[in-house]
């Protein structure tokens, strides 16, 4: 699909069809996903990718779904047929930035002003966002609730960070998040030409 | 251009030619930034789009350019064309979780278990990096270095925080970043199938 499509098209779909994700789709996923760009190629992110039924289940219950599902909601999360849990290393950042080439003249790790760790996520989330849409899927973004179940769960090692799940399914009729009636903000808010106060 | 070929050419190009950016490739490259999603839809990433002279040798300063160039590297920062100074306000994503659609039962906001301000710039972020190869462009990524310098120079306000610069030009031929002789991790190493340990 047309790279301009496929964001113009991209948008959080909370509802699947029953419809089984073809595991080609998954391991095109996972590559998009693969190409994020990460701070001195430190390659801090990782996957788990989640389709086993009782595994979703266990994902959604962590979220709370149980208590959605008594108030009217549908199971948007443990029905959709593929989760990938999008996870971040902020000690392959350390590891990275202890190396000879990364290091000050007195063999110092930078002070970090930005923790990029969380940034590098964020860019694998959107790569795994926009590939599904390339797919022809629909895919949401549910954020973590709880850290240490997510590792328990799945066997995640304490120096990695869930920073949440990249649901992906076949888009079935759904209701639109009602954060986006807050509306767009302006342009004018966000983007600044030369600098924050020039006005144009 | 075709979103799997926007993916595969990404690639951080730090060498551009000293011809300018159409401004319409600049529009098109702020449209795709601001579709990138946001916790809440908060809307918390900003961009302060910089083309003067005067004020992109600032940024390549603040940057330490002038002792890359006296080592004999080419100044590509101030050279670039265009940058794209990205940042996040953490201050808009409380002010959207005091909202009453997102406090809890007794009023409280999130505790917040993973700073999403962080990872919705990183979207932003990678937005800037595909679109400019969808525009033919080419891009790097520039951390930031100084935020107070960035904050003075730009007239970003205190609760705004800069994470880095998108610099865009048009492609000049470049030495590839030293980072990539590590290689790309093995995908065993940071995709798991159903749960970390797992081996299929």
């Amino acid at each position: 699909m047309d790279f301009q499509d496929v964001i113009r098209k991209r948008r959080m779909v909370r509802a699947y069809t029953d419809d089984p994700v073809d595991p080609a789709s998954i391991d095109r996923l996972i590559t998009a996903a693969r190409r994020a760009p990460s701070a001195g190629f430190a390659q801090g992110q990782y996957l788990v990718v989640v389709t086993s039924v009782e595994t979703r289940q266990a994902i959604a219950d962590l979220a709370g779904e149980p208590s959605y599902v008594e108030a009217g909601f549908a199971p948007w999360i443990s029905r959709a047929p593929v989760h990938f849990v999008v996870c971040t290393s902020e000690a392959d950042y350390h590891r990275r930035y202890q190396e000879a080439d990364k290091v000050d003249d007195r063999g110092r790790e930078i002070a970090w002003p930005v923790p990029y760790w969380w940034v590098d996520a964020g860019a694998s989330m959107l790569l795994l966002l926009l590939a599904a849409v390339d797919e022809g899927l629909a895919a949401g973004f549910l954020g973590v609730h709880s850290i240490p179940g997510l590792r328990g769960l799945l066997e995640i090692p304490d120096d990695v960070t869930p920073i949440g799940v990249v649901t992906v399914g076949h888009p079935a009729p759904d209701r639109r998040s009602g954060s986006l009636e807050r509306g767009w903000r302006a342009e004018s808010d966000v983007v600044h030409r030369e600098r924050w106060n020039k006005r144009t």
